[in-house]
């Protein structure tokens, strides 16, 4: 078991933004990377939090990545749009890209933007998220940048992981967030196993000959599987289309891998939409009705072995008010790359860390 | 092995046809659905063809479905609707909403109707595939006519099965069509299992109790379980919010048995939605980079044990081109319950099975 330290959100934000700004990222678009990684690791995705700090700092460094965000629209038409990022950070581009679908949605009561020439965005349910304070429900998904998965049958990575993310609001109760790849387990569970000589479970991957595998290496070699097997591709090659072949982002042999290729640009693509409740029922109608199903699926007699229900998104949320009260969780093994990334560019990591 | 017949798709459609109307259903209404009954079969989706012919009769001659599809409007806002379907047949109810969604489409780029007061609609990617010949990506879900699966965790059935499906343009090759339900299995071989007394796979459903079981018996009165656990029971979920929390059509507790109850209303909803892809790509763009992904995808190396990939939809299309060449298998005891419903109603069946 690693160890751990608790972080104050605030202070861990400032820390994040102000390393980013000394990679030559505008102050304001910092702060939205920052609250992204932040959020990420606050609600409990410690994958896609802090963690990946350095690397986006890495890309900028290595002129992979935009230090500065030139979103260029273009196409607008009625309800959507098409937007190209200038390789921007993905976080960034893909929050402006979501706050253009909430005001088309806004107007025509469903907005779809589809993103290019973006970078790896993090957690997906952030930007997802965004729609509920307009009382919306928010969808994202992007197309993953790096290929680590095959067609269902095949034994060659032409896909990525393509999570998605949905949020719905709700009244008193917890909204609904949904927040999914589509592999059954995350490429960093087995680097980890990797990493620790230990097999994997069958089932999550198959070695580069197409052989089912639980061993780390040979599953680290090939591809891992998709969730539900054949649904689970399909919903891949979803989030393929929508976020790369309809926007001209890369998809297939156009991907890149955006751990190993620092220097040139990765074309992400996402698609982003936002649908007003309020187009369909009143929003304290629709909020009442989903207080009552939640409530309605929590209360059911529970399986075997199960000692509560929890919907999408709601374990994220204990553990955000956990993070809130606490501070955030950061491993033992994080905060020394967090301490030495600070040393590398002049910033002084937070107290707990330092 | 049950053996089987060959109709030809004209005669079996037409016979289809004069037995809807027989029971009521204007003629027009009635073509729709035998076309979608025939087009399921004839695509190999013998679950939803015409197998339930004679429950859609049934509730049309015993008054829970209304014979005369009248769709009222409830409201009309931007790119999105909302209507009712006036309890008429799902699939003539959900014909009208995908045109809806394509219209508004057509006008914004994107369109949505959410449905109330509809009926079971049969296979869904009947629906969704009104949106090719428009140069549209189109998707609906709709919300199971009888509650099978439990939250996870849970042991009570409050979910449909909630099915849900994409379809998208290619050029050159096939369309994808991505048709699915939440459960791993459908609840039909759980039914057919019981029937022939065999075991069923585990993973595939829970006790009463909540307890994970391979006895048909057990898992018929229990639930069935997700696909990917609470990946599935997540995206089981959002077409609940989508299709029925949204519309004001029936959830949770408020969804009764299609095949129990054949009296009173079920108030299914549906969501349709519709994405107009000249508003990202020109269309010829987008069919190019869908010809090269999918040949692609397609071309991989092959995992063991596989001796093809297939694309969502791709082995439907490959049925229907036998059926229409060679004529719809229909089993024989399929054959038997038509020929019985046939002389029930004074048509006559097709030559091949009368």
């Amino acid at each position: 078991m690693e160890t751990y330290l608790r972080v104050p959100m605030e202070e861990l934000k400032s820390f994040g933004t102000d390393c980013l700004m000394r990679a030559g990222i505008p102050a304001d678009e910092a702060e939205i990377i920052s609250d992204n990684l932040v959020m990420a690791d606050a609600r409990g995705i410690y994958s896609h939090g802090m963690m990946r700090l350095g690397i986006y700092i890495d890309r900028v460094r290595k002129g992979g990545t935009a230090a500065e965000t030139r979103i260029n629209v273009l196409r607008s038409r009625g309800a959507t749009a098409l937007i190209d990022g200038g390789n921007g950070s993905g976080h960034v581009v893909s929050v402006r890209a979501m706050e253009m679908a909430i005001d088309k949605a806004r107007l025509h009561g469903i907005g779809a933007v589809g993103v290019r020439g973006s970078n790896h965005n993090g957690a997906e349910a952030y930007f997802a998220m965004q729609a509920l304070k307009h009382d919306m429900i928010g969808f994202c998904v992007t197309v993953g940048a790096a290929n680590i998965m095959a067609p269902w049958g095949g034994a060659a990575p032409l896909l990525g992981n393509n999570p998605f993310a949905i949020a719905i609001p709700a009244g008193e109760e917890l909204p609904i967030v949904l927040d999914m790849a589509c592999s059954v387990a995350a490429r960093g569970w087995i680097v980890l196993a990797r990493k620790n000589k230990e097999p994997i479970p069958p089932g999550w991957a198959l070695s580069k000959e197409g052989e089912p595998t639980t061993d780390p290496t040979e599953a680290y070699e090939g591809t891992v599987l998709p969730f539900g097997g054949y649904k689970g591709f399909g919903l891949a090659l979803l989030g393929a289309v929508l976020g790369g072949v309809l926007t001209g982002a890369a998809v297939g042999s156009e991907v890149t891998d955006f751990y190993e290729d620092l220097v040139e640009e990765q074309n992400v693509g996402h698609f982003f939409a936002a649908l007003k409740i309020d187009h369909f029922l009143p929003i304290d109608q629709f909020k009442a009705r989903m207080d009552n199903f939640i409530r309605e699926l929590k209360g059911v007699k529970l399986a075997k072995g199960f000692e509560r229900i929890y919907m999408p998104g709601e374990r994220e949320f204990l553990i955000l008010e956990e993070s809130r009260t606490l501070g955030i969780k950061v491993s033992s093994g994080v905060a020394r790359e967090l301490v030495r990334l600070g040393q590398e560019l002049g910033v002084t990591p937070p107290a707990p860390i330092a």
